[in-house]
């Protein structure tokens, strides 16, 4: 199947089987869509948390608009994006890169100057909107890697961040919490949405051309 | 080809062949799996503006970070963010929503209200950072597409959005542009990155598990 195919098989899934796990193969197919998703100066500039833990998820449930969905889903995936860009992280990025490439050390140094100079002057909230939109673009590569795996998932915004970030210990990691992802497999009788029609701009409205 | 091919086949491509163009078909399934992206409550707040056209191109490269790609890739892909929320926009969705779902109108009227509720009394830019953060979604799904045809494609953020706004009259459509993407057939003698091998950040420093 390719990716239209698939995104339009999928959709925001709003009841979820318990007990029916997604495997571990599977989640980790998932997990590396999103890793291999580029980003802005290749920084990757988030992390994903990957929870099956039921006593976490229930404690999330807890600040989540659909908690049912938190709780009876197979995993919840978290994409947290770093609260502020610094030079040891920058740095940190670049080293791994020119050691998988077999470059001296320092050799990117005069982009990893300009990109200091640009970010360490911003205040941490300028970082973190730009950290946070970065992660967007996984988000979308995840939801169609659970797609093309026939896998059902709902990506989800409506949760207290920091309540979140707080039960997961994401500040010792410097990380805050963006978006989130049910993953599992639907509870058909329940999800509301799953025989309505999927609806999007037509392109007419959508597509701007200058030919 | 499965979509963790085709992330793995990709890369942010630094020169293009000028004169290769890609086919109207092709640009076409692009521009469809940007349209498929799901968004925050189904809003598809951003639209896209796609520029064949030579001389705009060469009036956006001279804001453009890399001025040659822009001038010689076949397509340039403008991810363009809804500069603010408003009523009437919120209630055109779901008036569509409705219509394609044979659904009385105002069906979902208690839903459009919490988010008037909530969006209304944002000031413009804390709209903005939400809707062009959705943009990201489709920006993923777009350069998937694009891997998927085995086209080449590059992600960028290194223009100056307010002229490039300006030469495209996105004022007047309530849109200011976030992103965009070259679309091409890269020129492999002078795409200096072509031969590095690609670098992400690995696994086990990417992923936080709680299982």
């Amino acid at each position: 199947m390719n990716l239209l195919e698939n995104l339009n098989w999928r959709h925001a899934v709003k009841a979820y089987k318990a007990n029916k796990k997604v495997s571990q193969e599977n989640i980790d197919k998932i997990v590396e869509a999103a890793r291999l998703a580029p980003s802005s100066s290749g920084l990757q500039p988030f992390q994903l948390v990957v929870i099956e833990n039921q006593e976490i998820k229930e404690k999330l449930a807890l600040t989540a608009l659909n908690p049912d969905c938190m709780r009876n889903c197979s995993h919840v995936i978290i994409f947290a994006a770093w609260d502020r860009y610094t030079a040891e992280r920058i740095d940190k990025v670049y080293d791994h890169t020119t050691e998988v490439r077999g470059l001296p050390k320092g050799r990117f140094e005069s982009y990893t100057d300009q990109l200091k100079a640009s970010y360490l002057k911003q205040p941490a909230e300028e970082n973190f909107a730009h950290t946070a939109r970065q992660s967007y673009i996984a988000l979308g590569l995840a939801l169609a890697q659970a797609a093309e795996l026939r896998i059902d998932s709902t990506p989800v915004e409506g949760f207290d961040n920091a309540v979140t970030d707080e039960i997961l210990g994401l500040q010792s990691h410097g990380l805050k919490s963006v978006s989130l992802m049910y993953v599992g497999y639907a509870d058909t009788a329940n999800d509301w949405i799953a025989p309505m029609k999927k609806v999007r701009t037509p392109k007419k409205e959508f597509l701007i051309e200058f030919k």
